[in-house]
């Protein structure tokens, strides 16, 4: 059976001679592997895909042993795809690009389903026969128990990774909390960039000649979590706002896809504040 | 004889009609042209490239005519090559970069001279042999003298764009008006921004996975002037701050040079606060 | 009403200024122009985007006098969007991309139809509900039979442009001339490029670092027709022949849509064998 | 001190553990490491960068000992910059732009010298002034010749590293041979590719939408070599064919730094006929 290990832990000689020892004595055959130390927090990373011949009750004794020697903070998955719940709001480009990138299976996942505050029939343009959909729509009065319910699917489902695609509901504190390093937002994101409503409409009346996009881990802290992936496209003076919005949509869209795969193949370990990314 | 005519005015009917018409009364032959109508703003722009056969003074007279008929802001430039004045500080790899396709033939211009506040021995990796080099050092209290003394070497040099190749001054509000559309800084842009100092150790901090380069027009509002071009390299979680810096130093000198190539072939129109480029 | 202008011609004098004062005497209001002259060949291209006050009748008269007095080989359209056939194969990722930026309105076009030599069945990941399908499938020997139906439907349906979204089947030289200059095609690029089978192993077995794609016109010369768009994406050792084909799915699909986007706003003009593009 | 490891082997279980027990043996502390098995081919490849507090012989001893049990192929290299000979012909942009890296201290080498088959006056432009240059003109008769006094300089000067920076000489087989995987070419790509003279003026007539650059090893197969990295840089209709030369000499120069770069931080392992790049 195929495995990925990925581990983190402060730095000392010794920690790649150990894992690597313990993964042999199980049988394992590494087919991928990545370390890395970060010299200023002396923290270090590994990844390590490999294939195991031998008992995996085996093989998660000796990780346990391992991991209590060199202080190992670690997750070991079988390559079973990530359970993935997706939340959606009006505009719907990067919902449409997951679900089409998931049937033609480029990306490791299933679909745990998908949640929305408005109904299904916003979303009249997608094929959604074969997805779980759930509308609970929110106001300020209700947000307490709408996330708690959406907390309830994530539970009830076995749910892996929530993704924010595009839903424009601030999450609270605490289901930030709740839902840490499992949880995966994108904004659109400007050089330079611009605070407040209407950023591509600042956008433009700047005149700016790239637009970006983030895709970051969820914290309470908004739109500051750990950043995954970001990438740009190139506008020019005739773009109109409707112009630029429809490059954002694209650059939105590929950019949480990358996201949403890297994490499903765990190759996104946190790094503090940043992110290691083994591609 | 080569000429670029590079016009702006409100929008209504009949400019390009009026334009074209007078160019042709004078024998000019359309190599490249440009318009643009911005309907937000209802400003037209135009770029004419073309040869003349007729008289120049002939040429001049009808576009002056044509001007005040359609209330035209407008520049008539032959080919002479554009006459740049770099200024640069400690950092001179912006500073390299022009020379270097300055004297390939790279870029339409002539060198009208280098100043530095730093004494000509920190250019040591550069071979100036054959361009003026000023030595004009700053303090707090001799900026206003210094800043006299660059805007006097424009002036005897006969200057038509300074160039702040990472130059570390800021320049006064008065420095700046003096040299509204004529002047073109560089500095670094991330998605998200960062406001203070040491930018680049920011960036690290924060994990950002993409570092950028902004040039623009100065204007008295420090770092927002009009852009005219932007770029990005893509960084990973190994980089160290020295690394994104070296990063940053090719970003910054190509979007610069590709900045200053543009303004030199007079593609580039003021727009407010906006730049429109033709390309 | 607003139309699009798009012109060639010999180059000469005085093009510009009829052109417009002919745009002018109709009461056309130019929104964006532009014009290029290739020294190299001696062709001169426009395109101008006006809205017309007047009768179309007098705005079509006056531009034939003009087209005539100048040689002009141009088109004259309005703001209707384009209608559109799609030609697919097994592989529906184009076909994908084009729906969905048809449905959320970012393509001005209409969809004419889809044709595939495959069974509606293969395209079960794709909505399809409103689109009128056709199955032609194709064997050598019926080749001319079908190719034959595909241009009674072109004629049936009114179709200004053909799009070949992974359409596997090479169109005969017939055909390829029946459709020159509205007919596009996808496929892979490499640098070094490979010919025959298989590209994605082939450029997997020499190790490339990039991945592209070419949208060009369709000529008799297969894949050597003029280009519209190119672009890559990025690879590295660790992917497989499977993730090249998938980033490969992702440029094509992107490269594909500037090529319909450009061309159904009127913005490719043929220059011989290569386009000039007014972005 | 600090050391780089980098093997290849047939891969097997044990491979890791067993190096990095070695390492561990010889108070090493893993800074960076990268494994790779390539599941086609069957091969194993690692990089590891550490810091080594034991003596260096036993070190070397413990290695060649792992080495021999599991048929290593490596290169162990203490972090003295590695020594560089450039050769250059005609065009110096290259050439320009690596001393230019090498000056401010962003590639980590030596210039062992500069080899041409110009005189040094060729070479106005660059400041040669601390750099050994060898003028050896060659003809068709003298080639032999040439080579043979091209290994010597290679030999007295203790070069790890050729690099031919435009260098338009088709070097022998047997000089080709004779600096196997030490030997570095860049040349032009092309989407389609092109044979033969004066690609840029092919790659005009056919207006491609891309000007791109490949670095790669040199083998006796005449630019078909292990690729180590590839760019692109977009071009449009207006661009004539000295302005396509231009921007082939930025992507270039680009493309070489890097390669030369990640050579000489050991990142560039061969596969059989491709790379593993470990950034």
């Amino acid at each position: 059976m195929d495995f990925t290990l990925a581990l983190s832990c402060p730095d000392r000689p010794g920690i790649v001679a150990a894992v690597s020892a313990a993964l042999l004595a199980c049988g394992a055959d590494i087919a991928d592997a990545q370390q890395y130390g970060d010299r200023e927090t002396g923290a270090f990373f590994m990844r390590v895909a490999f294939r195991a011949t031998g008992p995996e009750a085996e093989l998660r004794a000796a990780l346990a042993e391992t991991a209590e020697a060199f202080a190992l903070s670690y997750t070991l998955r079988d390559d079973h795809p990530r359970r993935v719940l997706i939340l959606a709001s009006r505009f719907d480009h990067c919902l449409a690009d997951l679900l089409y990138r998931w049937r033609i299976g480029e990306l490791w996942m299933d679909i745990a389903g998908v949640i929305s505050n408005h109904a299904i029939e916003t979303y009249a343009n997608l094929d959604l026969r074969d997805v779980p959909f759930h509308h609970l729509p929110v106001t300020k009065d209700t947000k307490a128990q709408q996330e708690a319910r959406v907390l309830e699917i994530v539970a009830e489902t076995g749910t892996d990774l929530v993704v924010l695609a595009r839903y424009m509901q601030v999450l609270s504190d605490d289901m930030s909390r709740a839902l840490e390093g499992r949880c995966i937002n994108i904004h659109h994101s400007f050089l330079p960039g611009f605070k407040g409503a209407k950023p591509y409409h600042q956008a433009h009346a700047r005149g700016v000649k790239l637009i970006g996009a983030t895709a970051h881990y969820v914290t309470a802290d908004l739109d500051e979590g750990p950043i995954i992936e970001q990438d740009v496209a190139r506008a020019d003076h005739s773009k109109t706002v409707e112009d630029l919005t429809a490059m954002g949509r694209d650059t939105e869209s590929q950019v949480l896809a990358r996201a949403v795969k890297w994490h499903s193949e765990h190759r996104v370990l946190l790094n503090g504040h940043k992110t290691v990314i083994f591609k």
